[in-house]
């Protein structure tokens, strides 16, 4: 695919971003959709034990959670290749990861998921065995965060397809988007960056630890603006809350936790970790870190993106640095 | 794929459908999931007028809707082909086909979509013209059906795919599954049967009404037992209501309405017709087809699966019969 056909999509879907329900409170532009939930009809349980007219009251109430949707697919060639040795910790750690990605989008809006839709797309080569491990995979991972795995699809495929679309919830109140960060405000990461980078296309290498109990202490504490999973690559990921928030900011390439072996390159651009990017009002730092294991890599500004080097050199970053990576 | 493999993701698939969620109403087995959606929290709106000790009535409520979700995929080489000629409607109908698929999904439980995902896989061959003719197709569906589009994934392809995940809702005392038919049920369906068997492969003569208003009225009348889209082919859908309901059913072949030129093979197993086959006490067709325009194509019996012909020859339909079709 040419560059400029997914720039041409983004604009398309940019498009139908412009959504016309009542009920759809974000569309496309961040990790997840979110939805309001439709609203309820009261029950008469007056049960004639008082007259109607008594009663003057009437109650209004409403939903408590916005339901959250999200969808991620893997396809053979394109994210990973199969290899003859190893297949069996392959289709296990595919469906791990199918799963995971997914679950870090619901987790960066500070909610946790529910239901699954799994699509797979099989070709003749896959044997009975390599199934069984994709599922077991996938419900290995559903299992532990209490996700009902309730529908799907299943074609012919010439390349091996899993497509999962996921279902979540999150309190209202626990909301956290890619928009709310201000000038200010102290970038926090999660974890340590540039490892996945070596493993794209095997996926052997895949080391998992549940992101959901990191992030949704982040979205009750009320103490961040925004948050965001770093899938696709530390800068990207900053980048989209500048965007969404319409400011800038410096990322302090020195102070990134990097993984043993890792380039700047890699830590910057590789992508694949499901780590937290999340922004935090300067005063209330201190607070989140005694509740949350995280690093200072950057700083909200009023607009630019920029790398500060550990003798404060400034250098800008621009968009095509990493679009021709 | 050998069919092997198929009936073993279907018993992995089922195995999956002991669902552990109390929100999880219909799980895999149906045209959709069915989720109870959460319940939500009395907001205080007694503003003090009142002293609380005086409130004797505790107001119970309950979702008033259940919500339904579908996915359908459509993948180049399985599902079609492109040719060079009649690019432009081939792309335009491939985007009308993938969510009129999830559309008769929604609409055979009775309900009406709501959101939904839009995956597309995109080789090199694609140019933009044929992205925006694919979207264009999608858009003047969700447009008619009030549904927003709120996200997806755009990945890279060697072959083209597109797959969309629909969101919908059904009011509770509305919803219609596959396994409420009763013994001496009779069986109708809308439409014709045997047309899209010629057409499988090229998307071109895709004709297109909306199924949906047909489908609500069904619904509403609660005068029907059960419904299924007749997407896999009338005689799998009868049986699929079967499977469902415990129950058998004879097929009377030469009440079906055929399209012209079909087979009694494609009228019975060819399928892609989006078409609705449903139940109705016979007491209550008489009413019911005062409502919608449908045909008697079969009765619900005891057991076992029957064509009969119309001299009143009974053949016995083996499931292998269309399983090798």
């Amino acid at each position: 695919v040419k560059q400029s056909e997914f720039e041409l999509i983004e604009r398309l879907r940019s498009k139908e971003s412009k959504h016309l329900r009542k009920d759809t409170f974000i569309g496309i532009g961040d990790d997840c959709a979110v939805l309001q939930l439709p609203s309820y009809k009261l029950q008469n349980t007056n049960n004639n034990q008082e007259p109607r007219n008594k009663i003057q009251i009437k109650p209004k109430y409403q939903n408590q959670n916005y339901q959250l949707i999200t969808t991620d697919t893997l396809l053979e060639g394109t994210h990973f290749k199969i290899a003859k040795k190893n297949k069996k910790p392959l289709f296990f750690n595919l469906g791990v990861k199918v799963l995971i990605a997914n679950i870090s989008d619901i987790s960066s809006m500070g909610g946790y998921p529910t239901h699954a839709l799994v699509t797979i797309g099989i070709p003749k080569s896959v044997k009975d065995e390599d199934v069984k491990n994709l599922y077991a995979g996938i419900n290995s991972i559903a299992k532990k965060h209490d996700i009902d795995i309730v529908g799907g699809d299943t074609i012919r495929s010439s390349k091996l397809l899993v497509s999962i679309t996921l279902m979540g919830e999150v309190e209202k109140e626990n909301l956290l988007t890619r928009s709310g960060a201000k000038v200010g405000d102290v970038i926090l990461a999660t974890g340590k960056f540039g490892f996945p980078a070596f493993t794209t296309y095997n996926l052997l290498l895949t080391t998992y630890y549940s992101l959901s109990p990191v992030a949704r202490t982040i979205a009750k504490s009320h103490l961040a603006t925004a948050m965001i999973d770093s899938s696709d690559g530390l800068a990207r990921s900053v980048e989209e809350i500048c965007k969404r928030s319409k400011l800038g900011a410096k990322i302090f390439s020195s102070e990134i936790p990097i993984a043993k072996g890792a380039t700047l390159k890699q830590v910057l651009f590789g992508g694949e970790e499901y780590e937290l990017i999340f922004t935090v009002p300067k005063s209330k730092v201190a607070n989140m870190l005694k509740k949350v294991k995280a690093t200072v890599v950057g700083e909200i500004v009023d607009k630019g993106l920029f790398l500060v080097d550990s003798s404060q050199k400034i250098k800008s970053l621009k968009l095509q640095d990493f679009k021709h990576f």
